[in-house]
């Protein structure tokens, strides 16, 4: 199971993590942990904004809503972690990469519902793929943390995406594309700062 | 038990709703489904605002995350409700009260989060006061599902008070005598539009 859902996740995106990410965020814990927090949070939160935006999109508005009390549920999870490890959760500022997606978005309607569905598809799939790249290089208790929360969300970015076809009316492989070229400039070029979703970040 | 809570809600409350809305909402039913719908989704925005905005005030981070979770749970119950009468969900433009209130919320920390819980108590107490006064009048369908949000959420306010009373620094009551003094007008004063938390709509 979890390895036909990494392989889904991959073929989606256009790039893995490099390697300069993954060895910050061993060294940076805890704003790897304080920083996921949010992102479970903001999670919630995007799902809401469809929702309200959206009210008459029925399979939408129920989708989103399960989708957000998943992901605050996942948010309490790292909340008891941070406790547990006593971390004090914080504000932080965010990372570039959902703006650095977002204002590529469409004005118009009903573009701009499928590029945002798109953009949420692309933001669960990265999130996806990290939980997998980060958790054979964590203690035990992390580990087990982030293998339960890929296979908790490994399908996320489908949903999103089936509901993007749905929506659409002509083919989505070009805008799909598009967002693509976007998210793979954002992961690969070099980030000022250490964030769950930031691009590659050279600590020294 | 029900007795008990509808009692401590009367007691916080400066006001019973007007009978005005109250014969308003029987002949308005399917606009009281539909902006309630939009109540609960935006209780659960809320919660999750505060999250956003006081990360490090642990224990209302906790709280609201479950109580977001609870609102989005309510609220799908809402739909399927919509669902089975075959009344279409559609934005609707939001009422005075919630906005009245927030208007006088100090821009000032730590009061502006003491503001921000008290009027979140009252939007909880105003909302399950009008469960409970809506329910005897309504169809079996709707009596029983009002009745049980009514027990689902009677003490929603309670948590809030908590909240404000364990943030403050000085005695809570004269800032929460102001909110009811905003809050009787809003529900008293004859408003335009009727929605969940209007004031008094006389339909004539």
């Amino acid at each position: 199971m979890a390895n036909a859902d990494i392989q889904a996740i991959m073929d989606f995106l256009p790039c893995q993590t490099p390697k300069q990410w993954l060895d910050a965020a061993i060294k940076q814990q805890s704003i790897l942990l304080i920083d996921h927090a949010h992102c479970e949070k903001k999670a919630a939160l995007s799902a809401i904004h469809f929702i309200h935006r959206y009210p008459d999109r029925e399979k939408l508005v129920y989708q989103a809503s399960r989708l957000a009390r998943e992901e605050l549920r996942h948010f309490e999870k790292v909340l008891a972690l941070l406790q547990k490890k006593a971390i004090t959760m914080t504000a932080l500022s965010p990372s570039r990469y959902a703006a650095g997606l977002r204002r590529h978005v469409s004005p118009q309607e009903p573009q701009r519902l499928i590029d945002l569905l798109i953009i949420a598809a692309f933001i669960e799939a990265r999130s996806c793929e990290r939980f997998y790249q980060l958790y054979p290089r964590l203690d035990q208790e992390l580990a087990t943390f982030y293998h339960g929360l890929f296979a908790a969300e490994a399908r996320h970015f489908q949903l999103y995406l089936n509901l993007a076809t749905e929506y659409a009316h002509d083919d989505l492989q070009a805008r799909v594309d598009f967002f693509a070229e976007q998210e793979k400039h954002l992961i690969q070029s070099e980030d000022k700062v250490f964030r769950f979703h930031s691009g590659a970040y050279n600590m020294s």
